[in-house]
């Protein structure tokens, strides 16, 4: 199943109606710059083939000369998948093609082995296609590290211990869907972008805060990805004091400072208590424990130093701050705001900070977002799928 | 002085045949996506005003069926005029369409007052500008700073002194030539992409070393400007050690370290001598003085960390390093590199990293192609001017 017509026009014009819903034939040429004969050219196989629909004329609107028919995409017309691997569960989400969610399912993991997790993605999938309805385009599956879209292998996840893994490829056998596979941050962001916190701004950057410290940049529409596949890896930044080694080996990391497992590292040294968990942590910092306190102040000041670098680097309107690691996030926010707004240069500081909670079923649907765009946007997906 | 078709296609296709130079029309349609039908559209105009030429068939090569005639783009069509700012001269080029540099011309500057910087400005141009020849389209003027090129305004040029100087309107009316202005490493960027170490790769990251530390992103073919004007401030990423104090108020900012006034106080420091100048300074790096060697390695751990943050996070294919410090920067190499590989994240360390000596010239070419974007695509500068 794709798009009838792949040129780049007929694409652009396809997108400009997911974005904006609605529109008259003039409407899409003056949004696109494409000449009357060009969108009818793009629009009428697209009609044909079911992508989109007339709506008949815009309600009540007086038009001069020929009524204005409003076309707009058909969201039955292709469904999607996602799914978001965390260290001890799936999160799966079915969309149509708007990305607005069918239904959500989870599932457990009891091994972080490969092939386990790639046999759990098929059960989990099973699940959500419904036995009747429209047919599944494709799946995008998400999870952390140096994920590469483009030939579909995960170089390096370091929570599930996995290298040079071809996920794409096994978890499209294991399922018969075709499988798409990006950095999890990347493809929440891309989520954002075309229907969250990111919908119409220019720029965006969307930083999770939790097991570890990631984010995504969307520029002019697009979700910057890295020549090499590594981009947004805001937690190695080396703005930390040295006195902790990061797991990547390096001093001075984000997340050597702020990541959740420094924190419970840095609280059990303050209390001395050795089983402290983060809600133990948490419930330190809400009862005013000063030791504690200045952990979190502490993990604070380095992701104010970390989005302060974002800003004075690519410069967003927005900064969004999400991930599961928002649920504490009244502990770190003074400290962070104020050191971002003291390193953030000149104007730079005139960047919105924004706190949005997303729940890893808005992750999963990230998954679906990609998906969807290697039908919407084929060229900013280049992998060779079967 | 317009293109007669300011449609985006028709843009499209201008910039099309000026990046990859003659073309037939079936070659303009499959590098644009155009049908033949909107390529002739955006051809025809810009044949009948000149900005094109034909050139007949492409030579000796077979064609099969109708003959394939090429199109270029016509360089003597329209010049632009570029300006690079610096501390004490002003550096001028007069440029054809592609850019070419015709004529360039210095000029010294007595005082960094406004009113005297525009005012030698409008003479520089005065020597610049033929007697006869094509039409100067419009002047692009650079310097370092918050400087935004939507509104014409320099917000804050330290260097300077400036607060707030509308200096494309201030030039404008001093030249009689329709002004853009944009901070320097961003137009020098803008240049390298078109017709530099940038030309034809996705992604790259200029960095110039020297008086201070900056940074142009370019991804996608597009220079990353910043949602509120700033954007590159490599040089207040806060990775440094926190003893100096940067002139912007922080500590642990790379220029802190690593600019040509923290290297001549820190060897200054390391010598005793108060009056040692750089030239001193790489003298004795030279000659072996292992205080001042550490001084440069200091300054090229912080570079390396710079650059690592950068790669991080938005992954360019390449890093191209420049600026007036390069001539020394046999000191700095070494220990640059190996912190960017140590702190690059996983693939991020496939970035690969050359320097590109890039005299003033160069950047006052940057500023003429800052002003050839104003005729080629007006969309990126959206400055309503005169």
């Amino acid at each position: 199943m794709e798009l009838p017509n792949q040129a780049p026009a007929a694409s652009l014009v396809f997108q400009t109606m997911l974005a904006h819903g609605p529109l008259s034939r003039a409407e899409i040429g003056r949004r696109t710059g494409l000449s009357s004969g060009a969108v009818t050219k793009a629009t009428s196989p697209l009609l044909d083939d079911g992508w989109i629909a007339e709506l008949g004329r815009r309600g009540g609107e007086p038009v001069a000369g020929r009524p204005a028919t409003l076309v707009a995409v058909r969201p039955e017309r292709a469904s999607f998948l996602g799914v978001k691997i965390t260290e001890d569960e799936l999160f799966g989400v079915l969309t149509d093609l708007t990305a607005r969610p069918l239904t959500t399912r989870r599932a457990a993991l009891d091994s972080r082995d490969v092939g386990s997790v790639v046999s759990a993605i098929a059960r989990l999938v099973k699940r959500l296609v419904p036995a009747q309805g429209p047919e599944i385009h494709s799946l995008g599956v998400t999870l952390s590290g140096d994920v590469d879209r483009c030939t579909g292998a995960v170089h390096h996840s370091p929570f599930l211990n996995w290298h040079g893994v071809e996920l794409a490829h096994l978890v499209e056998r294991a399922t018969g869907v075709r499988t798409v596979i990006e950095n999890d941050v990347r493809a929440l962001t891309a989520a954002e972008q075309w229907f969250g916190a990111g919908a119409g701004i220019s720029s965006f950057v969307l930083v999770t805060i939790g097991a570890g410290i990631g984010c995504g940049i969307s520029l002019d529409g697009r979700v910057v990805s890295g020549a090499h596949g590594v981009s947004g890896e805001i937690g190695h930044l080396p703005v930390g004091a040295v006195d902790r080694i990061c797991t990547c080996g390096n001093a001075g990391c984000v997340e050597a400072v702020a990541s959740t497992q420094a924190i419970v590292e840095q609280a059990r040294q303050v209390t001395g208590d050795t089983a402290l968990t983060m809600e133990d942590a948490v419930q330190f910092g809400h009862d005013g424990h000063e030791g504690v306190r200045a952990v979190f102040a502490r993990a604070g000041h380095a992701i104010g130093l970390a989005i302060a670098s974002v800003a004075n680097l690519v410069g967003p309107e927005r900064i969004i701050i999400s991930g599961e690691g928002v649920a504490s996030y009244d502990l770190f926010e003074e400290q962070t705001r104020q050191t971002f707004v003291r390193q953030a240069f000149g104007a730079a500081a005139d960047c919105e900070l924004i706190v949005r909670p997303l729940p890893f079923e808005e992750w999963a649907r990230g998954g679906a977002a990609v998906a969807a765009q290697t039908l919407v946007a084929p060229d900013r997906t280049r992998r060779a799928t079967t």
